[in-house]
């Protein structure tokens, strides 16, 4: 197995859909696919507001790179200042990987 | 930082809650955090049947051996078979990671 990266990045929103979220939120996917370095990434939110975003990272530098893109920056202080009441970041090597499809 | 790892768990569901999954997915939540070397569990689903599950845990051996609990892999069984129709599975060390909580 090739090694890559995930960054785990676990959030409660402020409230629903405020302040252009889902739109920031679809920009900032689609930035992030035309990042070097970028494998893919996958979503799920629950109805409370409780959200969990795997991004998927061929280096650890690509990752940093897009931690420190400007765009990103803005938005990453936008949810600071209005969608979330909180949130966790994990950087993390993968191991290990295996995967089920139904037939 | 003290090491830890992460499991993220990926899943397509078939159809809405059927046959018992939410009691299921209950059950081996508890089950989970009576582990040795548990830390703890977040989930997040779509509306549309997509979810994630991130546990954290102290150790490698610790997620072999509820990888391997036999009440698990009951779950487990039951999840390929009726559950989903899809899943990932990904073993990660932790290398870093931070968090912000609104004041």
């Amino acid at each position: 197995m090739k090694t890559y990266y995930a960054v785990i990045f676990t959030s409660k929103r402020t409230v629903e859909d405020g302040e252009g979220y889902a739109k920031m939120a679809e920009v900032m996917d689609e930035l992030a696919q035309k990042q070097p370095g970028f494998i893919r990434v996958e979503s799920a939110r629950n109805a409370d507001g409780k959200g969990i975003t795997v991004s998927y990272w061929e280096s650890l530098e690509a990752i940093q790179v897009w931690r420190e893109n400007s765009k990103h920056l803005v938005a990453q202080q936008f949810g600071k200042e209005k969608w979330y009441m909180q949130y966790n970041v994990e950087i993390c090597q993968v191991i290990k990987d295996y995967s089920f499809i139904q037939n």
